[in-house]
């Protein structure tokens, strides 16, 4: 259809903020010089919102799956699957994910160490992971990565597989690992595949040579795992098969990325993007440019600078990423402006004043060179509030997006 | 934790208005001096809020349930226990309580006085009081208060209770008191449970020496229990479950009491607090001090002198109320403003003009030290239209206190 336009949604974490004596009573978003969202605001729509609810504090991963259209309260699977996703382990609908460390234990399966030394090098990791990916108990197959230092994700792929079950980890030394119970009947099977998985996990584990080669480096051994965060990999519908769009992220961190393959997005890759000030905008950029010039219906880009600034108190860092997304933005709409709606926002607030999430709501601007405009000039939370969308939840921004976009179709005739 | 506060509740009873001719087309809320409502509202963040729904005119006790985070629609328990626990008698989920009349009935059980001529003296109400509460019948155990004139409360505690049975009260003189029919089967039990009993109460009554006494006065004997209202305490959790917070109401009316009471607030109670224009402000204010200073986390401070004035009609006590309410605001915010956020409102609106409530929204404002200010400056009908926080219902007023005063867990990770 000629009226279709890509969706280009971009996240600047933690934007929304409080106020703040150093700033004239400014907050970091009202003092940074923003031309390009300003003059998106003037042209376009503005609101506040409410990501998942009125004085509800989202987290990062409920924040997304509400901005994704996902109704969190309903479709939150738990950390599991979109730390798993995040580390490259695709999780299907049925499959139950953890978030996993590698531990030390002795032989009565006392934990000595939750992190097993906490370093690893990459060939150690190789092993490890060599030695767990692909078990099989009963009729459940196992799948596990190795990610950052002791870390991991595994999952279990089975039939009537669930997350409610008691914890693996003491989370204490000293003591002994968990026997795992079911919450509920229905995780009966699940609990006895974790708590085999525990022994079996341990026995290979515990022969690999680089624990040997550890053990002689008086390294604590890794012959244990320790999981946590389950989740079930839910049946709601993903993205292309919601609303037949084929769906992009363009992000930094893992669990951005995770969450964002969970909904059904592809995952593409900028050199230079991290999580940090010193990420390649201009890569970024270009990278979107090109992703809504290919064939992309929907192009998700994540900024994290704004909430890590924001949790380090630091508002000059804050300002400088909001002003480098704004040049970020202002390339997108030079280059490809009249192919896309955009919606730029926050995914919560991190006020630079409490150093945490809090339950602010967030400004949010949409954009295209049709829509109507409201009576913004500025992208502030202050002005935001006189916006035409007035007050939205995050679960309102896909279909609004979307919508203008022209991939909702009508309803009724 | 450091970012903790209390978070203080504000109602003006019936605050909510229509512009009158007699000033100038001003509401009493515009008309009235309130600089301190002012400066929040400027400092702050307005909206209007519709209590129960658009164009739903809101009773007192589903307003309050709605405004203290509970949907009056689902968990609204019928008149029957608030006014129970307003009365002092504490109900439990799966109680069923009632209001009660006395009555007068001749042998035939047929009511020839609804109110047993409507006064009695405390010895009296004692001796009636003593010949009711305690009473068993089968396994169920009847509580009752006596409260004033004619009035009172009673409870049924046992199991398998419910409140959908059909009315005793003929509603008429020379009329029988009626037999109670299950409206639901489940309901059988306590339709018997409530048949049996108006036969005990009224031989338990009838021989008792106050009505010999009453009888040879002329003055309708006190023989009979009329029963309405009838509702069961559900399984809702009260507030401290909820939130983990410890909660106080300081209010004058049994209602308002109660209906604190049943969501788990302790009742403060004030000297010279009424329900009238000749309430004392000072008191309740410095009560209020004292009350978030020691480690209460919720204060709901209920003032009814505004929605008394606007049934009779009276204009200018109306506007006296809100001021002495402004001048009692502001000595709590001297004293402890940054300890708190706050939030005032009226839990519906009654027109001076038609003397009864009506579906028009509220005027809201929040306010604290650190929240983000909006466009509004004066705390108005007409001004909070304009407010950050656009329309809201009474059911978020709950969250949106509790989030900003930091009781609220944050929603994921």
């Amino acid at each position: 259809m000629s009226n279709m336009r890509t969706a280009v949604f971009v996240v600047l974490d933690g934007l929304g903020d409080r106020p703040l004596k150093d700033l004239g009573g400014k907050t970091p978003l009202e003092a940074a010089k923003t031309p390009t969202f300003d003059r998106l605001a003037a042209e376009g729509q503005s609101a506040l919102m409410n990501v998942i609810g009125p004085g509800l504090t989202p987290g990062s991963d409920t924040a997304h799956l509400a901005l994704f259209g996902y109704d969190p309260l309903a479709d939150y699977p738990g950390r599991g699957p979109l730390e798993a996703f995040g580390a490259g382990l695709a999780t299907k609908p049925g499959d139950v994910a953890f978030r996993s460390n590698f531990a030390t234990v002795d032989s009565d399966m006392i934990v000595l160490d939750r992190r097993a030394g906490r370093t690893f090098t990459q060939e150690e990791q190789t092993e490890l992971q060599a030695a767990l990916d692909g078990l099989e108990i009963d009729d459940v197959k196992i799948r596990f990565i190795a990610t950052v230092e002791h870390r991991g994700a595994l999952v279990l792929e089975g039939e009537g597989l669930y997350a409610e079950i008691s914890d693996v980890d003491p989370h204490e030394t000293g003591k002994k690992i968990l026997t795992v119970r079911a919450l509920k009947p229905e995780a009966e099977k699940t609990a006895n595949i974790v708590n085999k998985l525990m022994q079996v996990a341990h026995e290979r584990m515990e022969g690999l040579e680089i624990n040997k080669e550890r053990a002689k480096k008086g390294v604590p051994v890794a012959n244990a795992l320790l999981l946590r965060g389950p989740g079930r990999h839910s049946d709601v519908p993903p993205l292309p098969e919601r609303y037949g769009i084929k769906a992009a992220v363009i992000a930094g961190g893992a669990l951005y990325i995770g969450t964002a393959k969970y909904v059904g997005m592809e995952h593409i890759p900028v050199e230079g993007q991290t999580g940090t000030i010193d990420t390649n905008f201009d890569n970024i950029a270009e990278k979107t440019i090109e992703t809504i010039e290919a064939d992309y219906n929907y192009v998700f880009v994540h900024i994290k600078a704004t909430d890590n600034a924001s949790h380090d108190g630091n508002a000059r860092e804050k300002i400088l990423a909001i002003e480098r997304s704004d040049a970020m933005v202002s390339k997108i709409i030079e280059k490809v402006g009249d192919k896309i709606v955009i919606a730029i926002t926050g995914d919560h607030s991190t006020p630079v004043s409490t150093e945490e999430h809090s339950c602010d709501p967030v400004p949010i601007l949409f954009w295209s060179n049709f829509i109507r405009p409201d009576s913004v000039k500025k992208f502030s939370e202050i002005e935001a509030a006189k916006g035409a969308l007035h007050t939205i939840r995050g679960i309102d921004v896909m279909p609004l997006l979307l919508g203008y976009a022209g991939y909702i179709e009508k309803f009724g005739a």
